[in-house]
């Protein structure tokens, strides 16, 4: 059977983030690895209340097919959200997808042929490597700063390899926790403006800012630029869905690719969160969410710079759900992570995160999905396995 | 930006089908067009209960991530379901999808390369080419005969060709209605064996047989093949639930490849469709399903006998939700779709399902989601365009 599968198989790794779930599943063990949400952000009462309308008078909508570019009231909400934003999108510029997961699956089963060139960053969100790896693009990395890309090498690299797409996190980036700074995403406007390489950014996280002022989607500066959003943080995960925006000749493409792909993503589910967006204070429920963020997010930060070694540096996000610490140059977090099991805690080693060069003295901590208490003695147990390694 | 665009989405044009929905929007217009189940035949009560109690009681953990391979509840459901019907299948060796059409966009995904050959029923289910069509294959069709395809023909095929997958629909095929006779099936089965090719076997509509006796699936007789099944027919399409059947090694790569397309499909929607199919009489609900389309499939059978002119002959399927319509030769379905849209009713042509060398003068008739009185009265509206054309 091995000779039968397609060659795209052979260069996709499994996921090692769920891999290492597996082990983690020990109740014993505190784990900043997974990116979950938490559950307690979940609006439960709202979604079972707005399911409940649904499904006594639509139900005969809700549960038949539809149409693939999503449910109409759902798409105008989303538009008219971003028009709220400072960013003009129109409804039929948003097509739903399964998570904004799947939005990267389109946009790779749209744009690329093999050997395409896939601008990254450095690191990377690990799912995007997996779904535009489906399609064999040579991946290029440009190194993330402090506040964004580097912009000359990332100008360099679309001049010399002429990539078809350039993908970026701009808001609280999984794996780092970086933003843009409102000038760099000027930049990366203006350098992808003169090149022939789409822009496709990907804000799963822009709604989960705890700290600091909203800035502006790069789209805003770049028009002609496809931008991903989901309902998994701010909602819920479980119900799988999210969106592209992309300009009309874009979006025609995208819908066939969706069409072919599954038909349509799930139309209760759609009319259940449409139900949810719109008959609830979103406001509110967003607060709650970044106000439990937030103390989490202040209480992993602190424990760090409390029980962390020296010569630990770690990123200080002003949202999303990640955190990233550096090691000392030559200390690796693989090995960092066998330590760490034996001490009952869990993080993702940075390896993952890199679709070239992988640097070894980095890895990821989530810190959504733990209560307090256990964000404290987690960040205790990780700091016992630092003092061996180092 | 067009030339950005990736090889694949100039070769793939979309839905004919779906075009045409969008002409019979117009309620004036009696449409056989579209190939939705009857929405009277949806469980409404159940599942807005189901939903319910899911809310209530497992809310955390059906809003939440999930496991790629699905929620395992259902996938054991779904294996003991077919141990039932004698085919031995492991919950491990089911994935659940976003209905059976994202079964076959990963089944493309994880076994064609660009050029691979791909055998298909000649005609077959419009959206398989669709799906498929994006890995660029190179399909190649087998005549569908009353029993089953044309068995010489395939051996031929697979010996010259050396394909990679042989697609077929054996329970009351999209769109002619035809079912593979129990020997088809053994026949295929054994070519099938001696061949490289894998066989994928889709079978949405295999509950819905409303007369005669079931036949055991084909991967009975060649344990080492793709099946893929739907909840689309017998539960609801609006939640876009399907699954594949296949061996450990298939699965592990269509794990891979559905982790990269969305991670998973909607785990809220897998929860309910499981309570509803534990905790409500299913056998009773596709009883109701069967003894519906029975009637309207009657009636439409009846109704063209009656009011068709001589030299138009259909299938009489004994289950599923579609009849296939054969004009005399030289008679374009096309010219007469024109017509029969001025008499206020509509129809897929048969062109629309073919991968190669379309048949003019065929056409696809959907019974299961018009009301009695519209079938009627409809076919005499097509009758009346057919006396024009002939």
């Amino acid at each position: 059977m091995k000779d039968l599968f397609a060659d795209r198989m052979s260069k996709v790794p499994k996921s090692f983030v769920r891999e290492i779930l597996k082990v983690t599943e020990d109740s014993n063990i505190i784990s900043f690895g997974g990116g979950l949400p938490n559950p307690d952000s979940f609006p439960h009462t709202e979604i079972a209340e707005a399911a409940s309308k649904v499904l006594t008078l639509e139900s005969r909508e809700a549960l038949q097919y539809s149409t693939t570019e999503g449910y109409k009231p759902l798409r105008e909400y989303i538009a008219q959200r971003y028009c709220k934003g400072g960013l003009k999108v129109d409804a039929d510029e948003i097509l739903i997808t399964n998570g904004s997961q799947q939005g990267l699956d389109l946009v790779g089963k749209v744009f690329l042929n093999k050997d395409d060139g896939v601008v990254v960053e450095h690191p990377t969100y690990l799912a995007a490597i997996q779904a535009f790896g489906m399609y064999e693009p040579k991946f290029h990395s440009v190194k993330l700063m402090e506040d964004g890309p580097d912009t000359v090498a990332l100008e360099n690299l679309l001049k010399k390899e002429k990539p078809k797409l350039f993908y970026c996190v701009p808001n609280f980036q999984n794996p780092t926790g970086i933003s843009y700074s409102e000038d760099k995403r000027r930049e990366v406007a203006g350098i992808l403006r003169e090149s022939g390489t789409v822009l496709v950014e990907d804000n799963p996280y822009g709604e989960i800012r705890f700290m600091g002022k909203d800035l502006p989607p790069i789209k805003k500066f770049l028009p002609d630029s496809v931008l991903l959003g989901s309902f998994s943080k701010v909602v819920a995960p479980g119900i799988r869905l999210g969106w592209v925006a992309a300009g009309e000749e874009v979006m025609d493409k995208l819908v066939t690719a969706k069409q072919a792909s599954d038909l349509h993503s799930n139309y209760l589910a759609q009319r259940i969160v449409h139900g949810f967006l719109t008959q609830y204070d979103v406001e509110k429920h967003l607060d709650k969410i970044r106000t439990m963020y937030r103390r989490q997010r202040d209480l992993m930060v602190n424990s760090i710079e409390k029980y962390f070694p020296d010569g630990v540096t770690c990123t200080k996000p002003e949202g999303g759900m990640f955190l990233w610490v550096t090691l000392p140059e030559g200390v690796s977090s693989m090995e960092l992570f066998d330590l760490a099991i034996k001490e009952n805690v869990a993080f993702v080693p940075g390896k993952a995160f890199y679709a070239e060069d992988p640097e070894i003295n980095t890895m990821r901590l989530n810190f959504s999905n733990s209560n307090e208490e256990k964000i404290v003695e987690g960040i205790k147990r990780l700091a016992n396995a630092l003092e061996k390694i180092l």
